[in-house]
């Protein structure tokens, strides 16, 4: 009844059921050195890598926790993100600020998201 | 199969799939000049009034995570929630400490809750 | 439509709806005096104990919000983590930095997960 996708010893990327998908927080690992920007589209490339490969894509967002290392960040990330949310389909999201588990890390992002019509059947 | 409402180019206030209400956290953006007290009153307004928008009500709360820009303010905080609450239909609730997007804002509430069965259909 | 449990004046320790479980952020209320290991462990049982109440278990968890009060402690409550989860079915999980309630506490936990099959009918 639950799908589990990257299924690693501590946590797996995605879970899914009853067409709901959840992802595991999405950071900058490749390249922690980059600032707000590319950090962002790194994370946001995550998401909707793994997005497809549950069936779905960002278009079907469902709420979306946004934590950023220092909050001063806000502008930049949002002009990333504006970028690539897709018009009239936009997510409830909530933006904060918290310390992340890498230092070079500026942002971590939680999703759900629904899957395709198709795919939850 | 995904329902949004008060959709901007960033975010939507609230997304509903499959009978379930997922908002975007709710802030003082009217009164960011209030206390904690007046802040919170107004945070819940406006989680009440999307609910309503949504087919839902504050009975019908599935889970609340509260981030306060000051852990301090929590029973200031509570002391208004512990009213606004329907007894017998309190929500798991999580409350921590974030600075949030506008330095005045003291408090970012983020709600999922159910929609009222004859709305779900 | 929505079952809770443990339902007190301010929050309930969990809610289900549609098979879905929600807790509260589990704290390490019984044992605030103990170190990040001991913490962790107290918190975990928490959670194990009320999926059990919900009808369900640490194999079917759907997402795992970690809340730190130092983001330094994540090697010493990831090696509690690692030996509590269910290979194979580890869950989607962030962790991040946060102060939270009580001073003494290091560690809160917010868990979603599925009741088994049983249960959700």
């Amino acid at each position: 009844m639950i799908r589990r996708l990257h299924v690693g010893p501590r946590l797996s990327e995605a879970a899914i059921a009853h067409g709901v998908i959840h992802l595991a927080g999405q950071v900058p690992e490749n390249h922690p050195e980059g600032d707000i920007a590319a950090q962002t589209r790194e994370v946001l490339g995550h998401v909707e890598r793994l997005l497809a490969e549950c069936g779905s894509d960002k278009s079907r967002l469902l709420s979306v926790q946004i934590f950023l290392a220092d909050i001063a960040d806000i502008a930049a990330m949002n002009a990333v993100w504006d970028a690539w949310v897709v018009p009239g389909a936009t997510p409830p999201r909530a933006t904060v600020q918290a310390a992340l588990a890498d230092p070079r890390w500026r942002i971590e992002v939680v999703v759900t998201a629904l899957q395709a019509e198709e795919q939850a059947r």
